[in-house]
């Protein structure tokens, strides 16, 4: 992995790394869209322990959702990550592994659920914002800075953003106290050079600010670590990617291709492959995460990979839907 | 997807295509590495028929081995491709589907398996070969094209060539009469810039003598049909692709993925869909391709897969075999 991509492919580049870039593991807080974040402590605690042996630099155990008008059990616990539930797993965390939580934008109490930092084992709290709640988010990342946090954001779904949104999106976010804004690829819809341009762009408003770009994709059409490795290239230096990549329906970039591509030495992936094959890879069955022909139609469609979900929850039941009823039902609604 | 890498990255020139842009199935073929090619007749006119629906250009069935020494039923069919076999499936394929074989040089007897043109139902002879036997592959071509074939030139294992060897070998093919020469990423091992750097460099050759460039890439980290886009936005004309990409070891460029991304309306992607759902999925149980552990290891170390695939037929025993003990084991080699 080389600094930046170079006009002549020398190849002596691709020897060197970048000391700048981050690994946030998200494999609690992405998968949990799949089991309704259910996951047992043992399985936290492996991939806690794996990110710190592997080198990771961050890892993200699950949201901090608003639990007004919830009835308890409804949802598993890392859907809220009280602060009892994160000491159970990483007790006083003296390692040099960074926690975070996702907070959704309008779907979070962040000024009571958020504590002070110094009440905390969390280093990090990642906004998700769709493009139309920016304000929020902004409020949510001032709230969360000022606490002793800190902060990055992350825009949803910018595959069906118009253009002109965008730009005044990054523009207000630019301005804020967030260290990293993320290019998202919710839907799994973006090819390489959709990445390279929005990454350019991303970097543009956020380097006059000292901000850092991060990557989040997902793997409809294959393309997760490809267009991940396409962001690094770029210069982007946030880089999120999941144990086997468990993530919501075709998940994410797995983690174990992402660290055997770079070339720090503080990354290791001997660990990795041990809590893939060992303690994820197990949950497939029931989790069914991963590259199938439904969301390799929704990525195609740039369309929110919900109907393909919903096809691939049939197969719990021993059953498999017919992929070309759902193509052209989907393809209808375009 | 468009016609050159554009500077700006126009959305407008996502729009068009490339009409010298052709397809070729080689899931018989490739995927045959997987089963001793003992396809039954009706997937390999499965296949046909979905190539033919398709808009697929070529076809490749199987290869043409020498039966020298050879015992009947050792190897299924599709290792020999005779055109009583051949035709059982195709008939006289009076259809716009060019077929054609693979014959590896050096397995091959091809002055006298390989009939006259006017006798044979296929239209084309991809000669595989490695760097060292260039001098066999261009005697191979020749005797082919005399005979009246299309040819084209698989140059394998382009990983571990080196640089002042592949060369020397770009100009002799270049000077042949093979229509293309293909970059081949049989260890599955290139990044994009790798790709970049190859097919700049195969074209260079090529168009200056008249000549397309190919790309047959394997999916051990998760980047065939990346690299495969990589290709076709320098310039690549050929595309090797499977149905579900089935092949050997983590397997090929999905068809359904790259009939996706191409916007020529003469591909259509529902009867590759049907295909993959039906015909080629219920297989993997028992052929087994497809990313895995034990391919992004050898992947990553730029080594041939079989040690992996050695490793992954232990599972038809219903046993998985320790990934920590084979990465030990592969990483010792290097």
């Amino acid at each position: 992995m080389k600094m930046t991509k170079p006009k002549d492919s020398a190849p002596g580049r691709w020897l060197s790394y970048r000391p700048e870039i981050k690994v946030l593991d998200c494999t609690i807080r992405d998968g949990g869209l799949m089991n309704n974040h259910q996951f047992d402590d043992q399985i936290v605690k492996v991939v806690y322990d794996t990110c710190v042996a592997a080198g990771v630099d961050y890892m993200e155990l699950g949201y901090r959702a608003s639990r007004k008008g919830i009835k308890a059990g409804e949802h598993g616990c890392w859907k809220y990550c009280l602060e009892d539930d994160l000491r159970r797993i990483v007790g006083d965390n003296k390692t040099n592994l960074k926690l975070t939580v996702m907070a959704d934008a309008e779907r979070c109490d962040y000024r009571e659920d958020i504590l002070p930092k110094k009440d905390s084992v969390l280093d990090v709290i990642r906004v998700a914002t769709y493009i139309n709640q920016i304000p929020t988010a902004l409020d949510m990342v001032k709230d969360a800075h000022d606490k002793g946090y800190e902060t990055t954001v992350n825009l949803m779904a910018v595959s069906v953003v118009p253009e002109r949104e965008l730009d005044e999106g990054l523009e207000m976010l630019a301005a804020s106290e967030a260290r990293a804004i993320y290019v998202v690829d919710s839907f799994g819809a973006l090819y390489s050079e959709r990445v390279q341009y929005l990454v350019k762009k991303y970097l543009l408003h956020c380097k006059a600010s000292g901000k850092d770009v991060g990557v989040h994709m997902h793997n409809n059409m294959q393309l997760a670590f490809a267009n991940t490795i396409e962001g690094i290239i770029l210069g982007a230096n946030f880089l999120d990617a999941t144990m086997a990549g468990l993530g919501r329906g075709a998940g994410n970039c797995p983690m174990e291709l992402l660290l055997a591509f770079l070339h720090n030495p503080k990354y290791k992936l001997r660990p990795v492959l041990d809590c893939v094959q060992n303690h994820i890879e197990p949950l497939r069955a029931k989790l069914l995460w991963g590259y199938d022909l439904p969301y390799l139609l929704t990525g195609m469609l740039n369309q929110h990979p919900r109907t393909a979900i919903k096809f691939k929850e049939a197969e719990l039941k021993g059953e498999r839907g017919d992929i070309l009823r759902f193509h052209d039902a989907v393809t209808d609604q375009e």
